[in-house]
């Protein structure tokens, strides 16, 4: 395999992840309806450490290793409470992580 | 649908995004082997910008957008650099950007 196959495979790869972060972020936006509508708060420290466990307990096998799944895992998560925000409070937090 | 459902649901992307995560990385590995044969940087910033560019593009449709694509794409990057030089140097970086 080329570094030219090789960065069309990861080329590939990326597509779905992106189609599957969206996936994500649309139950997310589900999630956070529900939670307006029952009155519940966004941020929900334990669903958040229930999250990074199962990741990291099913990142053992890969090159990564739980650690960086974890990593990786914390921003998606950061990125899913801005939206679900949005979602129940209209807000924009800006650029405020960055 | 319950927020359990949908936390189940989220779960079930989770998995599936560990795995293609763990795929790219395997992909990045071999580059990193095909980099140390060829004696060629590990760092390439023109690559780095296509990945964002590539993956900025094709974020338009779903909830996250392209800026929080791309964010979570510079960490994925991030953590495939640092992945990269342990193959090709051996290093390891450790907790250098925590």
């Amino acid at each position: 395999m080329t570094l030219d196959d090789l960065r069309r495979d990861i080329d590939r790869v990326d597509e779905v992840l992106v189609r599957l972060l969206n996936e994500r972020a649309r139950c997310v936006c589900e999630i956070g309806k529900l939670k307006k509508e029952l009155g519940i708060e966004v941020y929900q420290p334990s669903r958040e450490k229930d999250v990074l466990r199962h990741v990291r307990a099913i990142a053992s096998e890969g090159p990564l290793g739980p650690d960086a799944i974890a990593r990786l895992f914390e921003r998606i998560i950061d990125e899913a409470r801005r939206l679900e925000r949005r979602v129940v409070h209209g807000e924009s937090d800006g650029a405020a992580h960055e």
